[in-house]
């Protein structure tokens, strides 16, 4: 089933939105890296539930336990487990779609596939499975943190209301972004896009958005040059986050109707020595490896599956039935999905900085002694 | 390095532009698949320069020639080796970069990365190692084709011109969209297009554009639920072909706009009793997995970096130096590419194909007979 | 770290001896399994400590706790997580050798690979990790049932007490293996290898011994022939288990002293129409790929390397210092290691049946149908 | 079908015995090696047929051909491409066993798996393949040499033939051990061996051997310490190497007859500080890591299967048939196997070494500073 993410840096969740708990093994984790519960924990509290208006008002305290991996503050080299435990399941919420299909879910493919499905809260199919990326993704920003990369993704675009600034325009610090409950950097876009979704909540429906991504502090040299480039890698883990549709970076969609002359990043060396690139169409990214300028993309997400309007639908015999709205569920995906962005994006730049510890090996032993990363 | 793609039907390629050869080692084909040479050296030429006046003009026959893993004209289980021997290389017309970054290529990150590159015609980072790519994609086609699934790309867009007409509204016939060199199904805008490009390539600059793909005959339940959702790896597929900027499928980033009850793909049984959706902004893939409608996507490729005019740059020593454009280049890329989508296509569900195999065991010792694959 | 295993039913282990939890997650196992958790609390008393006199007198339960991947008493399809709780910890049996590496122990290479290690009871290089492989292996024999595929494993040698008999000529019933506590069918030898412990036991020291195994039932067809034969997986699986120092199948060691003439297993039909060969040198497997005869493979366990005496040593300094024996451990491993065996070999063999479902695909789309398997 | 090995430094094999080509794909060897033509050409030549008389008469030069990866007589990072095209076929001493079985070959077990099998010199499986092991190794051997890494293998036994002394008493020069045919440093013992195989190839029958191999001059930390122990994928390496029946290391099977007491290695600082062990029962690995004392091992090789003898047998129809001896084959395997188990030896250790490079990382970020490697 694939439930594994990364090639060293890798992890391997389980867990169903109403089972026992929901968790990850980490496996290929540095040794040494001080273990901070408390900054993991707030990052899952940033994507817990019920934690605003605009949110699902189902209410989970989301605690990290610690299994594995740790031993007097520290990582070991060992797997780490961490998991959390479900609590507040109302799996009688489910029980009027155990042989429906709801739409655009899960349910049909999964049902066809397996031939059998935890209907409950769509079982692993549910987005409660990003908790164990997220728990996951600050151990990665742990990491991270030492070498000086810095993930900070936003909300850029509800419904049609879009951010019209370049990222270098916003303030994308944690205060700004975090002031909001909808994360927008921008208060005057971010009152708005509340508006939208509490408005569209209001009409028992959802809607989409867009959630933006810089990565700074990126040293040169991340990513394999032919299958594995980093935005390959960065759009699959995107991707694969529930509800996402499209991917772009640097210029992205945009780009295409651009010529070649105005498109290309011209280099130059600042005052300080460094290799810079004059624009940034590349995304930070080129022939698949980061140049050292900032990478930053955009991920589309869909409007939430479950609405609080009755539709038509098919159960598992084929005949026609009709799914009315219950439980309790998000009218738009983004808010929570701004620190699932940034999970995913550390467990790839984790995993491209060891795969990269190979190509320095070339300090030791090759004709082409390597300096420029770490 | 990572130069394999696939779980089970995996390739591996290698080859540098002016090498002596580039070629591909396919693992994992199923034994019996009647090996159809001259089907793989059609798509062979659908990708191959020179093949009319909006491509590069640099000639070669790219030619295959088959190694090993064919016995009697069949497939025997065991790796299939493919080449192209390399012909038409003057590598004299790259001696004046060879210290030089050229903007917006690998030149530089490779340099950084590897300590050394070979910068003949960009060496491993040419777009030239996408011949293995085709070849290897036209046998997962050969494949295919015993299960009936049809993997169609055209040109959608070429800077500013875009196709408006959904898919279902073109002739998506191989007569229609190999009637013209830019490969677009709608003879009037090709007939924009190939101007446009035209135009651009005299005024000695580039141009982007985008490939749409459709894929129809897709049984239910291929794609793996979490990680390897099936339009995550064909996202990846996608972005790690060269000069790609985004990926988008079903409603895409436009599907952010739209409200739920809009979105919602209903479900309903066709009078055949299959199981059908009454839209298909999911674009044939839920939760991951292939609900059998057809699955839809876009590409976004940047105009090519080559460009025939003097830019400024810098040399390995980050000296300030001028780029002169020489060679042979395409003006831009998406005419070609269509054959190369196709590929990274065909090699993707090939994969989903067999390991979905895994599956199908529930036949014979699960509680839940599968009995709608294959 | 590599703390996975196997290709498709692959599991993830974690846990350290002292820390919260040693557990697993299997991903890859088919759905639709009943899940028996009697029959794998079971395998894990067979191996649990303080099962008898002649095994460490360690009391831990090993009760199995079910996080994920179970509904209404079937596997999903989905990763089943499992785990044990640490209970009789005596960490301060170790505060002695927190700075000593221990002789024949993982003590100082792990220092110097990981810079740290968990001290206390061997951390995660712990055979208590072993009890993660038997809960999965127990799961893997779930499935192997379905299958008709038949594990035994015995003691065959304790230091030089050697069974002299060919696996054929032994009962290799359950009751006869389980009837004692060394798990050695023939009674007469089990009697004086468990005096043999006993005694090596009071004299405060340890011993090795030998676990042989053999596997019925095997469809022809389940192996790799290249890098991945079904020896050559196996072996590895045998030789990732602690203190496991050789591993030989079929004729092994002792067929290099025959001729060819004696050693190649002539083929026949026998009556019922199935191929069989006349003698079984080849250990059930030919190329690399089962025959359909039966599996059989020894596999080398060295003697414990805590011992109850005082020993030189030197300490994370370099200085020299006596290593005195202390905690509870066992005489000799080979009675445990019994169930641990036949886990891993399970593991294989599950993995090998699934990876072998891709070629059964032929049935549908190749001019070779394969009718041979399950 | 798995024709790769390694996760980092990784190859892929491909080619027929009797097909146009036998070759590599290299992947993930560091950049900046010095490419060693001759060197290779070397191993591959201590490989071929036809070098002596008591090896098979089968002529070919097994000239290695370079196809990519090279540029300017330096490794670039990228795919190294190697082949060697098959030259001295007679497919025709071939067609008499088209449809018939060899016992205790690949003939059986293939036809069922694959519903095929390219008759021809037993195809892929034949030892044929080896050859690109040993070229893949050649290259391992050229990065190991910039490390201090020294392999050494020789043949101990043949048939009852057993060389008696220990690996640190002999001879184990290059200058010594290929003095003779049959690769074995004892001379007494080489001319019996010789005169062994020849007395058992003129009774037109065959006999089995064991390859033993010493790895010096290892760092301390190669090896990962739960699955991937670096005895473990020795082992599996060894025994995917055709008629390969088993693998021990260090004390090996006859270990288990010693007592703790005896079988410890006792550490101890030597005169430069070095931490060294008294003995080294652990044949310089503890824990699956490498602890910097010499590494050894045994490899047992069966008789060969072929022997110029009518044999009965059976026939795809299940019909009894003869099947008689032809062609030209190796009466004992071991002399021209000792470079292959060089060359898996060299190619686990490589990739060990790149794997490790991820836990130096810690040098820059961790509480841990690991200061003992390369």
């Amino acid at each position: 089933m694939s439930n594994s993410f990364g090639k060293i840096f890798r992890i391997t969740t389980f867990g169903e939105s109403h089972g026992k708990a929901v968790g990850v093994v980490i496996d290929g984790c540095p040794a040494g890296i001080a273990f901070d519960l408390a900054f993991i924990q707030k990052q899952m509290n940033r994507r817990r539930p019920g934690q605003s208006k605009i949110t699902t008002q189902r209410q989970e305290e989301d605690r990290i336990e610690v299994l594995s991996g740790i031993f007097e503050g520290y990582t070991q080299g060992t797997p780490i487990a961490l998991l959390v435990w479900n609590e507040d399941q109302r799996s009688k919420d489910y029980s009027h779609i155990a042989d429906k299909y709801r739409p655009s879910h899960a349910d049909y493919t999964w049902q066809l596939k397996y031939g059998t499905r935890d209907y409950r809260g769509g079982g692993r199919s549910s987005a409660r499975e990003t908790l164990a990326r997220v728990a996951a993704g600050a151990v990665a920003k742990l990491f991270l943190n030492h070498i000086g990369i810095r993930i900070t993704a936003y909300v850029s675009q509800v419904g049609a209301l879009k951010l019209q600034q370049h990222y270098s325009q916003l303030d994308l610090s944690e205060a700004a972004i975090e002031s909001n409950m909808v994360r927008c950097p921008d208060p005057a876009m971010a009152a708005q896009m509340i508006d939208l979704i509490d408005h569209t909540r209001k009409n028992r429906d959802t809607i989409g958005g867009v959630v933006s991504c810089v990565i700074s502090g990126v040293p040169v040299g991340l990513g394999e040059p032919v299958f594995d480039k980093l935005h390959a890698v960065l759009g699959k883990a995107m991707l694969s986050i529930n509800a996402v549709k499209g991917f772009e970076y640097g210029s992205g969609f945009e780009g295409v109707a651009m010529l070649g002359s105005q498109h290309n990043d011209i280099f130059y060396t600042d005052e300080k020595g460094r290799v810079r690139t004059r624009t940034n169409y590349s995304g930070g990214i080129q022939g698949g490896i980061s140049n050292g300028e900032d990478i930053y993309f955009r991920v589309a997400f869909k409007p939430v599956a479950t609405i609080m309007q009755d539709q038509p639908s098919i159960n598992q015999s084929g005949e026609q039935v009709v799914i009315s709205g219950k439980g309790r569920h998000d009218p738009c995906v983004v808010p929570r999905a701004v620190p699932i962005v940034e999970a995913m994006a550390a467990l790839v730049l984790a995993d491209f900085i060891l795969r990269n510890q190979v190509v320095k090996l070339n300090h030791i032993v090759s004709a082409y002694p390597v300096t420029t990363l770490l």
